[in-house]
């Protein structure tokens, strides 16, 4: 639709060209270690995944297509398709099981706020389902809305509303359109000297409006700020009108309404127009890999690291299966080494700033018996993105792999691990498929951290349910131990059960309240956050 | 009600044996400079002020009564007059003008969240508004409900909710009660040898839960972070039940709803115990005091010290007037000395740290042309608790005097500032009342900062009404030059009209369905933040 814009594979991550084949020493193990045994690949041409037939009935299609113009509209097999699924392995081991798959009828590339507003007019009135569309990286089933009760289901693409509308180097502000990827805006803020330095592994193809709806959180968050840390105005459209939020950085006037929208995942309006801190492009970057002992002495040093400085902007720790396999590093799979736990404590900014914090860093994990791995932060920093790559891969040579991730405060976090590490274990062994279980710390705050999870064993026939098994009790692990049932990937229909265990019932109720009171006839994005 | 607390004066601020006369050159400006001539003192005693009639039924009383024990309810005339009003000037005045005030019927004192549901669910039940009561230093009118529709009032007193339940050093996350006063908080984290820095201008009367309901800031905001950004969990009793809020300090399960709660100011329910960030007590703590050439110039300085860093602790510019007639240390008014703008820059933190960030910020600061006021840190410092006081005297000899505040983007601070003191003075000269604006710098983000007006002039006869229209002028001064309509002092009744300009009918629509859904009756503080 974009000629200049590479898109993103319809069958799996990003651009197939940068994707490589699995190192012998990870097939040997999948193959040894796991049993690893069927290939499981995805059709070879997007004609063979056979969607449900388009029931949207043609005047309402048509009346929807003139609000954004014939030029702007889909709805052939491609493009149907393309907008049918996100990237979870779910949505991955959907494409490879040849059922027939639920798509929307129509995609729509409205061009401007006033569209997308007439377009949810029309569809609250129609009884359409929309789905906001940003960049189709959703892990969590937000694309997929149970869309029963509806006339038919609508895409809306926001692909169009990708421009840098206003830059206020004063107050260092850029007001961005939805549709842009993360190195598009970077690009337009870039060319001015600036930089959002939000950088999530789904960067090169997730949208500015996907972030904030997802409160995504990025690989340097502890010094840029998480995503929803950085918006500071939200122009949102919903079905009753628009809501035009945030006037100062921070305000007393009642609740942060923000804070609604952002985590609202398409399913109380769309977000046309963000308002972004930006900062000056960092003269200076410097990642550097240390090796602990153990996970567990890792944590503590990196939460020395944060909660007294000098807080790094990236700040990351492997356990030691993760470390071993070298996973931090996609792109060196199998290199792990020599044991322990493996850090990457990055800094960016002037070169003073990152050569000083450098330095008062190497002394506190010096202090936590820490030694360098003068390879691993660069070996990091060029695989940043890379790991998707490697599940497509994985997926392919018949593994099940997929990631999950969770939150708590510090205290909670060494039995969070244990717990979930525990229950994937034991749910997969039970299965008959002995799994690898890989973990990362890579958001940090005063209080807190993420975990972040990796799990690989071979697939079962059913490989569909055999996660969904495994991935309830992980998520009846973390409801135990304290944890947040989401860190950075966001509620949708997937975890819709499990919200209540994170704001209980009457969180719920308040949540779906603000959502009868935006899209009182339920159409935006059913199914996905709450209930439909 | 507790031997061992000040109780906060009822008809003015804090302890009475704090206050200090007003020194004589300052009468002197108010009476040449301003007209001021007729004082206007408080009635001598709570006796004289009449209070309206009890109107809950006894059987209903009763009822409540026995939800938290007779040793804990009150209904003399004592109790209600304390709990009837908060601290804004038009508060002050209407005990001075001698008017019949409405009261609460019954002050209740519950002992435990569960008491706190049962009043709730009990009101609700026989439409009985309630008033959740902290500090009782509201200024924007958060405790006076709109309850002719319901059949009396109860003051929901806080007082002993008041425990230190849990500290966890590890997470340095402290669990405390809603009705602990600052320092009565701060004592019980500091024995333990940490702090929670939030030092707003009412940290010694006002309490947690009003710190949480009223999204207050405190003046090391620039340090620790407003209070709303150290919230990590809430507790929350609504007449819809209970909210256990806050799992991980930040989340991808939907929207924050901790940020609903946090300046919810006791609409939706009443917050029964906050778990906050606390940090080590600083070692070292230095407040500089910087003259600049100008307000203007003094802001470009204040911004670069916040966007470049090193980002001071506290970091407060008082504009020309206001450094003139000496406010920024209350203690030391009318001793401004040589014009231009005084800048307050504090550090705090180890030795080290608090050398260097002085260091450093000097540097940006001569470079912006600053010359070093050396007194000027210390008298702040002394004084930062004390201006309320100030206001109090000024009330008695005649002077309106009140404050107001806002922020906004630094590109939209320059504009803001100036509207609003045209208003202001424009207002009050139509009205044949010269005034005096002074205004402050006192919060800062990267991407703006607030102001803080203070406003004198003569009273008029009704010296409410004066007010009034001097303030709606300042609020629409405000909203057209896209200020927020507070930026820490809350919505209450005050600014309630004025939401609608910060989020739109379709915000306040969205707060009213949610208020709704946990207050279904609408008894919770009718009338605040959203019409009853």
């Amino acid at each position: 639709m974009d000629a200049s814009r590479t898109e993103l594979s319809w069958s799996g991550w990003g651009d197939p060209a940068q994707a490589r084949p699995l190192p012998a020493a990870i097939l040997g193990l999948l193959r040894d270690g796991l049993g690893v045994s069927r290939p499981n690949p995805v059709p070879t041409a997007s004609e063979q995944v056979e969607l449900e037939p388009i029931r949207l009935a043609p005047k309402i299609a048509a009346g929807l297509v003139a609000l954004v113009g014939d030029p702007y509209a889909r709805h052939d097999h491609e493009a149907r398709l393309r907008h049918a699924l996100g990237k979870s392995t779910l949505d991955l081991l959907a494409l490879r099981a040849g059922r027939r798959l639920p798509a929307p009828d129509l995609v729509l590339l409205p061009g401007s706020h006033d569209e997308v507003l007439a377009v949810l007019k029309r569809c609250a009135a129609d009884r359409v389902a929309v789905v906001p569309f940003g960049g189709g990286t959703s892990v969590v089933g937000g694309l997929v809305p149970e869309a029963e009760q509806f006339s038919g289901v609508v895409a809306l693409d926001l692909l169009r509303l990708n421009d840098l509308a206003g830059l206020d180097e004063e107050s260092r502000l850029a007001r961005l359109g939805p549709g842009l990827r993360g190195p598009e805006a970077e690009a337009l803020v870039g060319a001015r000297g600036y930089t959002i330095g939000h950088f999530p592994q789904s960067f090169e193809y997730a949208t500015l409006g996907g972030f904030a709806a997802a409160r995504s959180s990025g690989q340097a968050s502890a010094g840029y700020g998480r995503f929803d840390e950085l918006v500071m105005g939200l122009r949102v459209a919903t079905p009753a009108g628009t809501l035009d939020l945030g006037r100062s950085p921070k305000s007393a006037a009642g609740p942060d309404l923000r804070q609604l929208i952002l985590g609202s995942e398409g399913a109380l309006g769309v977000i046309t127009e963000l308002t972004v801190q930006v900062r000056p492009v960092p003269a200076s970057c410097r990642y550097d890999g240390w090796r602990l002992e153990s996970f567990a002495v890792g944590q503590e040093a990196v939460r020395r690291l944060t909660q007294d400085g000098p807080r790094p902007t990236v700040l990351r720790l492997s356990d030691e299966a993760e470390t071993a396999l070298g996973l931090a590093a996609p792109d060196q799979l199998g290199s792990g080494g020599e044991g322990g736990s493996l850090a990457i404590v990055g800094y960016e900014g002037t070169d003073d700033e990152v050569q000083r914090g450098a330095q008062a860093a190497a002394a506190v994990l010096r202090d936590a018996g820490a030694t360098p791995v003068p390879a691993a932060g660069p070996d990091w920093n060029r695989g940043r993105f890379h790991g998707p790559y490697l599940r497509d891969a994985l997926l392919d040579a018949g593994a099940l792999v997929e990631t999950l991730e969770t939150a708590a405060f510090w205290s909670a976090l060494p039995e969070l691990y244990r717990a979930v590490t525990r229950a994937l274990t034991q749910s997969l062994a039970n299965q008959g498929t002995p799994a690898v279980i890989l973990c990362h710390v890579s958001h940090v705050y005063l209080s807190g951290a993420s975990l972040y999870f990796t799990v690989a064993c071979a697939q079962r026939e059913d490989a569909t349910t055999q996660w969904r098994e495994a991935k309830a009790a992980a998520m009846a692990a973390i409801g135990l131990a304290g944890g947040s049932i989401s860190h950075h990937h966001g509620v949708g229909r997937d975890h819709r059960a499990w919200l209540v265990d994170e704001i209980g019932q009457l969180g719920v109720a308040a949540l779906t309240a603000v959502k009868r009171e935006l899209d009182p006839t339920g159409v935006m994005n059913p199914g996905i956050l709450v209930a439909s």
